[in-house]
């Protein structure tokens, strides 16, 4: 079976929860998962829970933190670390899925150049499914993938001035 | 903490998917779901993995199949039967999250009326939260909703020809 490109792009909410569900449902089949986090610094319920079945899912955090204007130094240096760490652990594990979750991001803010993040796409085993999930998805990879989808905000309670919840945003 | 009402709806991938991940965060910040499939009616990889957590999560399939033109007797019948089910456990239980999955497609199809589902979501009490799957949700619907997201198809793989994969579709 040969592995295709999915990205989930868009303001509105459920892209990361996406990859969360498409994790559930292939460790639900018995495959094996790397789900990669950029940016996101802090634990979450789901990624609690997913660490559970270590033998299906393997997580792994770059916690850069978020990226203002441009990102700094030590972002820099952090996030070429965890490309490598990833790149290894392609190599060496064959994944079923691989999630890069907020790469979207990481790429539009300059955290990750065009030419890292192609690489990664390139080394990916052609029988591995990927997930690109972030807003801002930039128009090349878009191009590169087989499915795109569009989360569009209509209407979010956050605009209301809820906050984030636990259990329902984390 | 006052439960909101979610949508999600369009033509793209990501919705049962998101409601699926939304299930995942719930359980694990150890809140209660009832995980409600409607016309859907054979047993997915998620499904399965989430029936283990039975402490947590309740699944409750209401199997009608899909509606062509207009619902039949027996799909009617069924989906009453159901709905009364559903009121009985949401009185009966304190769920934190009730997932209606293709609630949006049962009632643009007609296999539930804007009156029965008018009632169940009047019936949902207030701490709980509510999330509606499923494309073509009627306007009246995302009026009541506290947020709206759309998935919105940009490109599938489906139209290519490739058909639904075991632990990336089901």
């Amino acid at each position: 079976m040969e592995g295709l490109i999915h990205i989930y792009t868009g303001d509105g909410k459920g892209k990361t929860t996406a990859a969360v569900g498409l994790t559930v449902r292939a460790i639900g089949n018995g495959l094996k998962v790397l789900f990669v986090q950029f940016i996101k610094g802090s634990q979450t319920g789901e990624v609690e829970f997913l660490s559970k079945f270590q033998e299906l899912v393997e997580i792994y955090r770059c916690s850069t933190g978020f990226v203002f204007n441009s990102p700094d130094e030590l972002q820099r240096q952090k996030v070429k670390d965890c490309l490598k760490d990833i790149e290894e652990k392609i190599k060496k594990n064959p994944y079923d899925l691989i999630i890069l979750d907020e790469f979207s991001v990481a790429i539009s803010t300059g955290l990750i150049t065009k030419e890292e993040a192609e690489r990664l796409i390139e080394i990916k085993p052609q029988s591995s499914e990927l997930i690109i999930t972030g807003r801002g998805a930039p128009e090349w990879l878009i191009e590169k993938a087989d499915l795109v989808t569009e989360m569009r905000k209509i209407k979010h309670y956050f605009d209301r001035g809820i906050q984030a919840r636990r259990g329902i945003e984390y």
